[in-house]
């Protein structure tokens, strides 16, 4: 896909970011839920603007995500401002823990002038603490007095957990004439397969776009890119994108332009999805894997999506070793149609394996493609013509360092 | 499960194993396939035995897999001898592969004086790599004159590659008023989520038994046990179990007694299967999940192995942190009736969450028993009263440092 003039902005400080689009205010703050560091990230739209939301499929949902579905239903896809913190996933702490979420709603609604129902929320870090309120209460003030359009780089810092460094894009598309910006920022290092959207990502426009045509675009757009990506295979409790589209461009989308919003939107969606996956934790390569040669588009994400989690090629690939065999290994066991015969194992553009024979020759050639930062292998199943792409890292030592004291 | 008068043997030189069993002899030596070490078994029945077996399930089927199934269609289920290899797989090697499989075969049945249909033929190594028959043909008659019915403590450690311990188990019950021995031995560490069996297993009895009563017998207790653990979720492109039951001791099994023989069979094949957990690549804890409440059989199997997967929850045990929401998580991601008011999350007898709320006071006593090697977590999915128990192992950076050059 090549993308319209999107801007890649994974430090702070660049561009692109969620009040790239007009008539956005955003501000990252400490609020002391966290033991240090930005906490509390704020995310305004100057008017309300259509609001369309993908959340994770998982049955054990958090609060926030049970809050802020309540929400979208009661205004009828209509938001002013999205509430996010750091350092507690608000999970598992039954009415507790909804009440805590209603009360963040609430309190920024009361700033801000404009009914709990226009406020969404959002939670992310450790699963099944209580998230004290009282520090929230204490961060919101000076998150809204904070408000400003060049402050997006500092909320996307306030929503990180464990990931290494921010991530925010952007992109410009023509719309009826007009230019039309779209930006966003995410979140998310590990308990990375979301099933129906990311740990947590923000989209914002300054397009006006009917409800159900932005959630569409939302849809389209985070099954290519969100839902394309896997760090650990796990899908999270919190997993959320937002989209706010407040129309100050003067901007419509239809029918017609539909298209051109979209190929916007999934650049800046695919941006921050690898960025994701490139901050993956302990991740020290984004490794593309495509699938050829399926029988269905189903058989072509499934056996993707296994290759993509597999410990010993996601291992393999660390070690820059070129073990193609654990390749075919994992197409063979993925429940596909799989035809070893006229399979084809690719490393970049090396051919390691075809007509059923090794070219273990070409083993040293694929050792020194390896080594690079970003890798491509790719699978023939051999069995009809429908394909595949999903992006993950590779699994290195430090993972287990992170995941085995997360919360010590 | 209670076992019958099992004896461990994790070690060589302890009693049971394969040649526990009357009338089977075996030997392990080296035949230059590795660097170093032991590399070629024997396994020789003194009198033709009734064979039975399961292999993997991957579609990418290894040609000692291929070939062996052929043997036992041929003999009807009668064998000789079994050939085995470590260090090289002999899978993904096409037409090349195949003539090496059953010249592997060939030039076993002609020292034994045997159809060459009544050997089988095993092989575990990297997958992808010419397997050299000439090496093979160098070791066999060594093996041949290396055979002895105290030998199995060596054929045990002759099929080991990655394994950091040789894996055998003997078991006695009583049958007809005779008694009957049941030995195995097995390897397997890594790439291991066996969907038919594991890596390699070899299970010898002298009862005779029936072919169609030894297959139940033997699908029966490796669904339990093989079939029930999880080190890294790869099921390998040769998994296989072999069981021969040559009749030695007097011993005939029937519908009768079958129940007998197949706990004593289970304890066996159990306390091989709990030792490549116990073995798996950078393991340092066996931890047996267990599921209760579902909604039906394959809901508990499912969410049970889905746990026992998850890199998250094998991290957190590595590291001794009672991480209880990774295991909701888990749950809720595993696309099982899961209801989370009714959940409940234990590890050893600590109830980390129920009736929806976290018990985290409780937590320094869940991180101290975490401190033990052998630990347990269970989830009541709420949902029904179905269980399943899966054994895995911890997820550690030695699992990485070894996958990462596994052929360097």
């Amino acid at each position: 896909m090549t993308a319209p003039s999107t801007t890649a902005a994974n430090t702070p400080g660049t561009s692109g970011g969620v009040t790239t689009p007009q008539g956005f205010r955003a501000a990252g703050v400490s609020a002391g839920i966290k033991a240090k560091g930005l906490d509390l990230a704020l995310l305004v739209s100057d008017t309300p603007a259509t609001a369309a939301a993908m959340f994770t499929v998982n049955k054990a949902q958090a609060a926030p995500v049970l809050v802020s579905r309540e929400h979208l239903q009661r205004s009828g896809g209509v938001a002013r401002a999205i509430i996010v913190n750091s350092g507690c996933a608000n999970a598992c702490t039954g009415d507790d823990g909804m009440a805590v979420a209603r009360g963040m709603a609430s309190e920024t609604a009361r700033l801000l002038a404009c009914p709990d129902e226009q406020v969404l929320v959002a939670s992310t870090g450790v699963i099944g603490v209580n998230l004290p309120i009282a520090k929230v209460k204490s961060g919101l003030p000076l998150a809204y007095a904070a408000l400003a359009s060049d402050q997006g780089p500092l909320a996307a810092r306030a929503i990180m957990t464990t990931d290494p460094f921010p991530k925010e894009a952007a992109a410009y598309v023509t719309i009826d004439g007009h230019e039309v910006a779209i930006g966003g920022m995410c979140k998310g290092s590990g308990m990375i397969e979301p099933m129906m959207a990311t740990m947590l990502g923000f989209v914002t426009t300054d397009a006006a776009v009917p409800l159900p045509l932005l959630q569409r675009a939302l849809r389209e757009a985070v099954n290519k890119t969100f839902n394309s990506i896997t760090v650990d295979g796990e899908c999270s409790t919190n997993d959320t994108v937002f989209m706010l589209a407040n129309g100050c461009s003067g901007a419509v989308v239809n029918d017609a332009n539909y298209a051109a919003f979209v190929e916007g939107l999934t650049a800046v969606c695919l941006e921050l999805a690898l960025g994701i996956v490139r901050g993956g934790e302990g991740a020290t390569k984004l490794v593309t894997v495509t699938v050829t040669g399926a029988a269905s588009d189903s058989d072509a994400r499934r056996a993707a999506k296994a290759i993509a989690n597999s410990l010993l090629v996601k291992t393999a690939i660390h070690g820059g070793d070129p073990n193609w065999g654990r390749l075919i290994a994992v197409a063979g066991r993925a429940g596909v149609e799989f035809e070893l015969s006229r399979a084809v194992v690719k490393m970049g553009s090396i051919v390691l394996f075809d007509h059923g024979k090794p070219h273990d020759e070409c083993a040293p050639d694929a050792a020194a493609y390896l080594k690079g930062k970003d890798v491509a292998v790719s699978v023939d199943l051999g069995s009809g013509s429908s394909t595949a792409t999903v992006w993950t890292c590779d699994l290195s030592a430090e993972y287990v360092r992170i995941n085995a004291d997360y919360r010590t």
